[in-house]
């Protein structure tokens, strides 16, 4: 049995019981029935998620931030140089970039891992090293990785997401960096949801016309190329994917096996949270979406997984800034459940 | 001189020169340009504010939360009783609303002031008592309050607010509990933005189409009568506004008159705010918009005031709990440019 194996096999729908006792406790607290909006819609996922109402408020969020290099950049799909992976990595890992701000406001940890950069990076403690390659292959012209890659990548995610749960972290956070990395996350969505490559193609850290019409050729290409069957998961990750989309595919399978609720950021996220679903349908009890963001596919994918997005600032940055900004919407969605007085309980009239 | 006059002429442009520096700071940031989309602009705002960038971290929050009653209640424009004005001040004061539990989530203070609410209420050393009026009278009929009234109003809201700064609140949230209360502040929204009436009210707590219907017609009704002139805003509070609405203007400019950011919480806040940029033009700089909420007002006062809302979670509730989900955003947008490293500090290529 693999770890994979495993993990997929110990994961659990969500409590449909405690879902119900959420949603029949939202209309018996002091406010008009549905008047917090999405707020509501949250603190129940998070009662299904936890199998009890009210849910716990969860505490200590843990960022997993994956990098990895995308070898399809040798097609023009971006205007930042590769060597900016190495130097964002080690600028996240001294605490110098936005997600680490933003980690702070949210009482966050941030856990960097090296899963994937092509350029050579310093040694550096503060930055986990489980590189499977050095880089992805170019998909225009094979496929990104070797199957067994894909999977090595997979169990990554999973150990980290496990790793993290385990230190007591009670809420997981997706964060990744890898210039070049929204072409394959629009093709992982291209072809999980079944939406033509135009639709769920955006422009990235700054693309230009030129540059989008470019990287969705390279995706038509990569897809008619390798044919990908959105059955197979770990095939589609292999022909048309990158690095830190599988280890994230793999830290989503791990959160969800041990009942633990994972804000996704934006399109990268969003793309590997298509292939955990791919891999358990159950997974999609146990996402919530950050936020909306400026990608296209992000649209599509959270569509695909019935999701709602929390924020909607206008971000298309990554690295798990989105998800960062929702902690305190996902937290504060659990506090209503818990602390709010009742009609009952605060002798105030209904309507 | 009135403590409504020091107050209007204590009130100074935000800076220019803060808000140009930390524009241009935001561009040296390791990040691309404008990827953090509207959270660069509050971050920015909080530098012109404060006159200095990067702009200090706004700490413990104060939500002003003004209660009050509403004489077109008797139009029939709510299905809530009025008693419930009293209950939910009392849950309010009681820690049991869904306010209390945001408030907790932002770290935030909250401060109930009874301004005027009609029925008796129990005392309570929880609750402040400034009651000007037992509540407004029928607008339909005739005007909603003395302009005396309204200026009484309006200088509570002001030392509310000068109270919180002087206790170390360094950023000030507007919240407010009224049965009714949408009808008036749809009602001042429409005189402030020359909008119809019918384009800017909403369901409010839940009305139906009749009573939806109802309401344009009140406010038509009252804004017939009165013709009130957008260049006297103490007039158009008097005539078809509402206690906790004047007082939310007066809280507005005694932070304004203080260089303190406020955050606006849904349609009552931004009715508040029109008045208070009508007192004074340079109240505009001082304001952020906290949601976007269901209420068709909050759309034409944010595009009055020229602000962008930072969560739209399909909130319906008031109490401040828009403007309280907001806080850690507008905490991580000051974050942000005190706390990133810059392209030339890391040492990261710019694309």
């Amino acid at each position: 049995m693999s770890l994979l194996n495993d993990t997929l096999q110990a994961i659990q729908p969500v409590s449909a019981e405690a879902l119900a006792a959420a949603e029949e406790r939202q209309n018996q607290l002091t406010k008009p029935p549905g008047s917090l909006g999405h707020l509501e819609t949250v603190g129940n996922r998070l009662a299904a998620i936890a199998g009890v109402c009210p849910p716990p408020i969860p505490e200590r969020p843990g960022i997993g931030l994956f990098a990895g290099d995308h070898g399809v950049c040798a097609q023009g799909v971006t205007p930042w140089p590769q060597e900016v992976t190495v130097q964002m990595m080690m600028n996240i890992a001294a605490g110098g970039a936005a997600i680490n701000a933003l980690a702070r406001q949210a009482g966050a940890t941030v856990q960097v891992t090296n899963v994937g950069v092509a350029n050579d990076a310093p040694e550096d403690p503060r930055i986990r090293m489980h590189r499977v390659r050095r880089g992805t292959a170019d998909f225009t012209q094979g496929p990104a990785m070797e199957r067994e890659e894909a999977l090595w990548a997979v169990e990554v995610g999973i150990a980290t997401a496990v790793e993290f749960i385990d230190d007591g972290h009670q809420i997981l956070l997706t964060g990744e960096m890898g210039i070049g990395n929204t072409t394959p996350s629009s093709a992982l969505i291209s072809v999980f949801t079944g939406a033509g490559p135009a639709e769920v193609t955006g422009r990235g850290a700054g693309a230009d016309d030129a540059m989008l019409n470019r990287k969705v050729e390279v995706i038509e290409q990569g897809i008619a190329l390798h044919q990908p069957d959105a059955g197979d998961p770990l095939g589609v990750l292999a022909a048309v994917g990158g690095l830190e989309q599988a280890a994230l595919a793999g830290f989503i399978l791990g959160a969800a096996s041990r009942r633990v609720p994972v804000i996704l950021d934006g399109v990268i996220a969003c793309s590997a949270a298509c292939a955990a679903v791919a891999f358990n349908e159950d997974v999609r009890g146990y996402l919530i979406s950050g936020h909306a963001g400026a990608e296209p596919g992000i649209q599509a994918a959270v569509a695909h997984l019935g999701l709602h997005p929390l924020v909607d600032l206008g971000l298309r940055l990554g690295e798990g800034s989105g998800a960062a900004l929702a902690v305190p919407m996902v937290q504060a969605a659990a506090r209503i459940l818990n602390e709010m007085a009742t009609f009952a309980s605060a002798g105030v009239s209904e309507g």
